[in-house]
This record gives C-alpha cells, structure tokens and sequence, in this order.
C-alpha cells in the first residue's frame, strides 16, 4: 500500500485544518496509507522553518512531498510554507475571498475563533454544560431532568455517556442519561421520573454481540457480562422503547458523532 | 447589526460544514449578525426540497439570500441546492479535486468517515479512553496514573475536567486529572503519586477573579468561593508549579480546544 504523509498545520488551534483534512483524506483511504502528523501554533518564522525541513526529511524518507493541510493566516508564515517541498492545500482562504464579496465587509483577520460549539458561547456557559452532562451521567440526578434537553436511556454501555459528553461539549447541549437495569425490567415498566419528560428521552440501542465484549473487558466473568444477559437486557429495553414510541438509534452501527449529529437534527426539529 | 442566516448543510454529521463554517463566519461577526442552522442528514429529494423551500422563506424574510455551507457527496441534492436561492459553498469538491490528482487515485465516494478522531479508531478503544478520563476525574483514581497519557494538576474548577473530556473524545489521550487541595498546601509539596509520574504533569492556571465567579455559581457565598481563598489557593499553586518547572497553561484567556491543543503538541514534541 502506497504511504504518504499528511500534515495538519495552523497557527492557533488547529482544529479545523484536522477535521476538514481528515475527511478529505478519508475518501482516500482504501488505497493509501496515510500518516498523519498535527502541527497547531506554529506561529513564529523559527517554527515555520523547523516545519519546512521536516518536510524535506519526509521528501527524502518517502519519495513524495507531504501533503500539507493548513489555516494560516499569517502571511509571512504561509508563504514560507507554500515555497517549501509539499503540497500545500490553504482550507480557510479559498472561501474567505467568496464570503467577504458576498457580505461586503473585510474579514477582522482574526485567528480562528469559536470551534465547533454552537451555543453557549461564553466559558462559564460551557462549564456549566459539561459539568451537568458530568453530574447527571448514568441516572445520578433524577431531580435534575426538567433541566436537561435530552435524556439518553439505554442499558449499561449502550453509549449513553460519551454521546452525552459529545452533544455538551461540541453543542452546548444540556444532555443527561438514564441507565435501565434489572430493576427496572423486573418492575416491567419506564421509571415515572421518564414518562414525565418522555418528549426529552431519546433512546440507545447496540448488539448484544457487541455489548458481551465491551463488559467482558470491564467485568470479565460476570454475570453482568454474559452474552445471556446482554441479549436480554437488549430485548427488554427495545420492548420498552416501542412501547413508548421512542426515537431509537443504534450505537453499533454509528459514532459518537452520527448519533449526536441524529439528536441534534430531533431536538432541532421537535 | 445586519442580520444574515446561514446554514451548515451535510447528508452525513454535517461536523465538517459546520466547523470549517463557523470558523469562516467568526471572522465577520464583529459586523454581521449571524443566525446559524444546522441540518445534517438532508439525504433525500424530499429533504432537499424542504431545505430549498426553508431557504425562500429566509429571503423573503429577511431580504438576503442565505449562506449556505455544504458537504453533499450526492449529486442530485447538491444540484437542487445550488439552484435554489441561497450562496452554496461546497466545501469539500473544491479540495477532493486537488488531493486525487496528487494522488493519482480516484475519491472512494463515501460519505465522510472519521470526525475530529486521530487516535484509537474502533469504537471499543474510543469508549475505553472515554472511560479513562470520566473514571481518573478529580483525583478518584491515583493508582491508574500509570496509564495516563497526561495528569492535568490546578486547583478545583480551574478546568481541569473538560480539557481531560476534549483530549479524550478529540485526540484519544488518556488525560487524568488531579484537584490541588487546601490539604496539599497545608503539607506545602505535591503528592508523591504526582511527582513520580511528573513527566506527565501539565498545570493549570486560572484567574482568581473569574475563578471566584465560577465557585460562587456553585456553592454561593461559601469559604470555598470567597475571593481570598481563590486568590490564596491559586497563588500557592503557582508557586507548586514553578518549583517543578511544569508547563503551566492558563484557562482563563484560553479557549478548552485551546488548551487542549496546546498539551497535543506538547504530548508530540515530548
């Protein structure tokens, strides 16, 4: 398989050259082995010119020039790298042109700002956010549910928390999550705490196959981790779920990113 | 303030459109008003068609058509949204482009894999280093610090927990953290479990003005959050951390993906 290597270069944070880099590179990567190297605040000349003859080492090591994805907005910094042995893709500048026209305003030139959250914008905000996403994790605050946006329900390691983490920290979302136990099949029915924000509750589902293995390594042996247990705590929770008529995504088949993504657009929506 | 709506439009997550997006438009926000939607999953006719009805509201509303960020592999959609009125960006073509000829290999044509994630790709490694940093929060765990990519060390709400959570879910770092207490300054030297493992240690700062406001939101005219003890227990942190000559970074002029980069590229260089 053909190697080549990859850069990911900005003079702030980053965050943005990774994420619009990986995904182009990903439409490539049946055929080639790519190496990926992230390179944030490379924000002096002595920096840019370390970079530059790591890119001549690649060069040398690899037969081809490193592909260089930045958002550099100094120009001094860009041109030393545009000059240097790599093929150098400018992501932000392309539609900075496009969008100053369109607006009839000059960009502020600013380094990047604002990643990825879309609400919430000041730091206190965020805190808080996180910090109930932390607080209520696995039905630790019943009390606190009038409060939340979405509550994920689901069994032990279907997903719910780092789904939870991810609507809070990338959309300011205040998320909180219920896990359904033993008890909870025993009883037969939904705890009353949830059928009263049933409009929040959003629920996960995963393959028991699946869910065997994720608490084998957590409790290997256990009762808790046999494939018995997991199929039936999977099937009772599914009962439950259309029972209520509830929005069920699967965690098998989808990532932390695919199943927030597919909260956001249902509370955007309802 | 002019207002102007925006979209950040995918048939996948849509995390690509909307955080080169929201990059693009901080840079004219001093000027404009934006009001930001985001609509993943647009992945039918019918869709699309509503999008494009949505789009004729906005500029009979508001007297400007809306700007339009996309990533939209599917041709037919991306020709429905391109007629309607709207400024469609296409994100991701201008580049795939560039990147195939380089590579001399055709786009694989699938819809955009792996958000954000440059470490421990399969679910099961992603869940665990979740794990990691939800069960080594505030010094729960001192006997896992073996394990640790990082141990973020400050006082309590300095931002230790959601710069460990974006390492985690962002970069797949096993980032623990420990909480200065008034306990470790009244015996004036850090733990020995800190300092055995201080190749790791990353410090953080933070105002005591705004760490006073943060502490007041949580325990209200407490000692705890009065002003004196922030300032006392922010001052012999420092003192801490200059005596280890650790890497101290400050969460008060920095962005959580700040921070968090800035420990990547210290991860990396180490």
């Amino acid at each position: 398989m053909l190697k080549r290597t990859v850069f990911f270069v900005s003079e702030s944070t980053g965050i943005t050259a990774e994420t619009l880099g990986h995904s182009l590179i990903s439409q490539f990567e049946k055929t080639i082995d790519f190496n990926t190297v992230y390179m944030p605040y490379v924000n002096t000349a002595e920096k840019a010119q370390d970079l530059v003859e790591r890119f001549d080492r690649v060069y040398e090591d690899e037969g081809y020039a490193p592909i260089v994805f930045a958002t550099m907005a100094e120009p001094e910094i860009r041109v030393m790298l545009k000059r240097s042995r790599c093929l150098y893709i400018e992501l932000f500048d392309t539609f900075i042109g496009i969008l100053s026209k369109e607006l009839g305003v000059n960009p502020s030139g600013e380094q990047g700002r604002t990643h990825g959250i879309t609400n919430g914008d000041s730091y206190e905000n965020r805190m808080s956010i996180i910090n109930f996403a932390m607080t209520n994790d696995d039905g630790a605050r019943l009390d606190k549910y009038d409060q939340a946006d979405v509550i994920l329900i689901g069994v032990s390691r279907s997903g719910k928390t780092p789904s939870c983490l991810y609507l809070a920290m990338h959309f300011g979302i205040r998320a909180a999550n219920y896990p359904l136990t033993e008890e909870d099949f025993e009883q037969n029915k939904m705890p009353d705490v949830l059928l009263k924000h049933k409009d929040k509750l959003i629920a996960l589902t995963i393959d028991p196959m699946r869910l065997n293995r994720i608490r084998e390594e957590r409790r290997p042996g256990s009762r808790y981790a046999s494939l018995h247990r997991c199929q039936s705590e999977v099937r009772q929770a599914l009962q439950f779920f259309m029972k209520h008529r509830l929005t069920v995504l699967d965690t098998t088949t989808h990532s932390i990113e695919e199943i927030s993504s597919r909260i956001m657009s249902k509370i955007r929506s309802s």
